[in-house]
């Protein structure tokens, strides 16, 4: 397997030039275009990797799983999915327009910037700090990497620019989504994005979504099945953004993606894998770790659909 | 002309209980929506007014039109509409989904929200204060009123409520569509909303439209012809908001309203009108003014079109 | 003012190669895209042209007005605006979409496509050919021109290339917007857009629209001044596609246009006026006619507001 | 299994009650609304049914996968993908507004309408007929049934009342997405939804699809594996409306729904099942249906993400 994984990543090495690193958040756009990892967990607890896989990066939307994950535990499906669809969108990631087209504002689902900061809002701890300290227990949990932390000059870089995210998240205040003070809750969301991992740890997070919820590596049962059930499947028809069908296709595993460069896909039962590889597509998912996920689940024929 | 004001405003008095007092912001939803006031004033500086004419409230959009006129004569009429169209909107006047499905985040026409946020951003002004004395100064010009004056309760009500605007005012900064800090732009929008005038001086301010910026009372040049022009023909397709043809239709005349309950309209070389009643229609019109101005239309024969 | 006209005429040819023939209906891309007439007939019925104002084109759009006055005489205002709205539209004249986002499926005005297809399908007479032949007499009463006919060459290749309106019929029909047969009402509406006239003849309807519905050539009173009213006020909105707030700064006067090349527009009480030229600007308006009344109700101060 | 099948029918039947046989087809309106079968296709070929599942119904969308195979054996993925879209779409199945907002007018996938009336437009054959006789043997190789045929009185009864999707193929033949006859094209297209099937002649499509295009009944290679997993990933993806999210939570497996009530779902490499019941939820698939798909993949652990 180790050997898979080093012959790939030196095959889809080339593709990390047919996309770009993200610019509209400044700290992002110094990451290296050519970097590129691979990663691998199994049920055993086994652990593969090659290429950049111990390179660290900023989650971004793959915390969206993360504090999915949390309020599903916390709050129950019922609640969470009163608030929030879980239907995919074929508007881009950020779009104020599919919340305001539908006329109810309830977000489309838990994986776009929408739905994140709704779940933000709802986490039931008394602060913006301890919602925060919730979720980023809950990803060391996931990842088994206790050291797991927050960027500050990411999180900094995304709070001061963030334009975009602002007006969604005073949109979702005009319309009663989001209770609490809006700053706030936009910390919690920057926060989240700027957690650090490598893609080992991702491998691991997804190794833990296919173990119904055991992290394979720690012994911990972090969730219940239920739980990996519903965010395996939601990962499936909305983890990609608007590029969930074809990387359907493609690929067909369960993923979740971030603007950081990561992806984490999980093969329930079997496995966890990750890809990381900061230049992105024109959608905004990683070019040459989508590739390299392709080839992978070719080669090992780990396509599930 | 003072008896046949006074015959509609008691004809139209019960066309109160058909509307309804804005109450998005908590301030203005103290208004009595059984009040009702109507004015005219001619090119020969004469007013006539009856009813609650002299009742004092907040311009809200109306201020619009004070701002375009500043804005016209500050930066002229290209550098603006190469910022803001002129064209007509059918959504509703807040809608953050009329900027996004064009793609190139241009607002429609400068009496949306939109356009009148980026207006207060490009006023050639070096701070938020001095650009809101300056609008200032231009509501006491139109209307001839040199006391004329900001009430600070609606401001701070709409300033700690309008999370609406916020998110629009954020979104036009993340498509550069606004420089400069949101918060101060969004104080001056806010502060120009909160200018409270009575039916009187929206009826001088018609009448200096009217005379094609020479105020008729002061005898105050206060812009030339030409944006007189340009604001009269804004005001027929554009003036209030979703309701402009049904008003062409019944009014027949270029004019503009505000969610505080008046509407200021202009019959060109001829003289200003304008209606005060809090009860707001289903589109955010007055709606005892509007059957006000529809019936002074009819019996004065002032249709213009 | 027959120099006047003649001066324009001279000063505005060269605005037709800024412009382009309509190419999406075969026949009316043989028009000479340097052609260009103009029109004025007063309320004394004395008629001004220069140009190529006897040259005869296809009304288009600008029949949709001839059908609205001709509903409206039959079917009395209330009821005609039960089936469609009065207010003017940001999207493209033939847009699905602008039916299809509000639910109602209640076109939005008569001017566009949609309603215009609704009025011909509510015109109450006993068959398709019956209502044309009424609407047919509507506009030769309006222009004062008898011999007024149907151009077949235009009208078949409407029927056989007009795909998107024909789509929009069959869309109305699954809405219960229209009744009856559709390709029977789609007849009718191609045939309406097939009229022929010229600038002289659209001067002249201009007229009877100032008249108040008296047409000052032939004295006939073609339709009472209520109408006269309600559609003059539609055609300042709604009259030039989604370029009316434009028209309106610049020319100042309520007029329709269609892509045939004309342009009608109306000075209450005073006159009508006309400009024909087939070369259209990028929204489907003549882009040397609208020149021309730009330049006309500059010099001859016909502005309106 | 069998018992299995069994006790689930009975289970939920009451669920039938939930939903409304769809109406706005008048031959489908007759059918019988607590009407329920399920059927299971193995790899070894074995057949397992129970309830109303050799109850003939018509295919409708389900007839979408047919096609879409069809279309990728005789064209290719990359010619076929240059024509219609794999992502999944927000609004409902019929929509023309999701064509028209993109501007692009490419169908966003080959289970919407109009991605199947382009498909069905694609179809390398010289004729409708031909082209329908092509669909039809490929549904009678993947579910074995050779006997599998039209219903006449449904095709008649789609194509006398089916406005909108007369609308929706003329607005793609004005975008020149489709070519060649719109009447002719949409006679395909209404034929293959009519194609009469039964549970099990489904749950057998679904086990062909399972064993990567061979039929495991008949023994029969219809297509490649290739083009299973594209279908397959796109069945995960948009096989279920708008409501596929919420599908694969509760069922977790690739599917496709039909208004004539049958889901035709498929569990990769190891089998086949399939669903009937006419009464329909509010996104348009079978109500009871989707239940005792959701009990079963629960007891028999079928899901697959």
């Amino acid at each position: 397997m180790q050997e898979i994984l080093e012959q790939i990543v030196t095959a889809c090495r080339p593709y990390c030039s047919t996309g770009k690193v993200a610019s509209y958040i400044p700290e992002l756009s110094k990451a290296d275009p050519f970097a590129l990892g691979l990663a691998l967990a199994g049920m055993d607890g086994k652990v593969y990797s090659a290429g950049d896989s111990d390179h660290p990066f900023t989650m971004q939307s793959i915390a969206k799983v993360v504090s999915l994950c949390l309020a599903l535990m916390e709050l129950g499906p019922e609640l969470v999915f009163s608030k929030i669809g879980l239907e995919s969108v074929a508007d881009p990631f950020n779009s104020i327009f599919c919340l305001e087209k539908e006329g109810a504002f309830k977000p489309h689902n838990p994986f776009i910037n929408s739905g994140s900061i709704v779940l933000a809002s709802l986490l039931p701890f008394p602060d913006g700090d301890s919602k925060f300290e919730a979720i980023l227990e809950m990803a060391r949990s996931m990842t088994g990497n206790s050291t797991l932390n927050l960027n500050y000059d990411v999180f900094y870089s995304e709070k001061f620019t963030s334009d975009r995210n602002r007006s969604l998240a005073y949109f979702l205040k005009s319309t009663d989504s989001i209770e609490g003070d809006v700053e706030e809750t936009l910390d919690i969301y920057f926060k989240q994005c700027s957690i650090e991992a490598t893609a080992i740890d991702l491998a691991v997070m997804g190794a833990t979504l296919a173990g119904n919820g055991r992290n394979p590596v720690t012994g911990e049962e972090v969730f219940p099945p239920e739980i990996a059930k519903i965010v395996r499947a939601l990962m499936v028809t909305c983890g990609t953004y608007d590029g969930s069908g074809e990387f359907a296709v493609k690929v067909g595993l369960p993923a979740k993606s971030g603007v950081g460069g990561g992806i984490m896909a999980t093969l329930p039962r079997r496995m966890g894998v990750a890809a990381y590889g900061p230049a992105l597509d024109f959608r905004g998912n990683s070019a040459a770790g989508t590739k390299a996920l392709e080839m992978l689940s070719e080669e090992a024929d780990l396509r599930l659909f």
